[in-house]
């Protein structure tokens, strides 16, 4: 596959080869998260239109809702000019972030201190026992 | 700085420790480049309010628009949950991309095939000599 060849997995990490995946919420343009796929993980999230990534703490293929059911189906896929992000717009089920905010990017950088300023959806407490 | 404390170095490559930084226009709200910062290069551009990144290819400081003019002032900015990656939300002046496209992200993925879906905007070999 052409994607797969151009490619460029150039950021070694945890043993692998990998690329950056942004991901952003296909109606809000919103950037939900941002990890990191091997190309294992890249060519499985084009074949099933579901999102996984390679986890560098636990090393191993991460179906993003396996746990939480918060999936995440691609609509669209763009690479950048050295192939090496790719940005993944996506139907997010309710929120990206395990720690309960939609998306991981919930902090805001004010006079170089962090406010919270994103919208909390669920209460991780209750979704990973 | 609280930013500077909480930031996650944990991406190793040419020899630095470095956070990825995703840059989205804050007016149309699409990603336009990503790119990794060091410690110094975020404290530079949280300073000055213009992308600043670390070039690992040329293993140095890399003030975004120093050759082209196309600088990318900070508007807005947030970190995620585990502090590896930013979103910067720029005023981007005419594009991000050396190859000519506003966006970084000019090819978009159909059926595993590459096709070109940004706005070309220069003709690189006008800019760069």
């Amino acid at each position: 596959m052409e994607v797969l060849d151009k490619a460029n997995f150039r950021i070694k990490m945890a043993g692998e080869e990998l690329v950056i995946a942004v991901v952003q919420d296909h109606e809000t343009d919103e950037v939900l998260m941002v990890a990191f796929m091997n190309r294992d993980a890249l060519e499985r999230t084009l074949a099933t239109g579901t999102m996984t990534y390679y986890s560098t703490s636990r090393k191993e293929l991460w179906v993003k809702g396996g746990t939480s059911g918060n999936t995440q189906e691609v609509r669209e896929v763009f690479m950048d000019c050295d192939g090496d992000a790719l940005v993944f717009r996506v139907k997010q089920k309710r929120a990206a972030c395990h720690e309960g905010y939609y998306s991981c990017f919930f902090r805001r950088i004010e006079d170089g201190r962090l406010k919270t300023a994103g919208r909390k959806v669920f209460d991780p407490g209750d979704v990973y026992k």
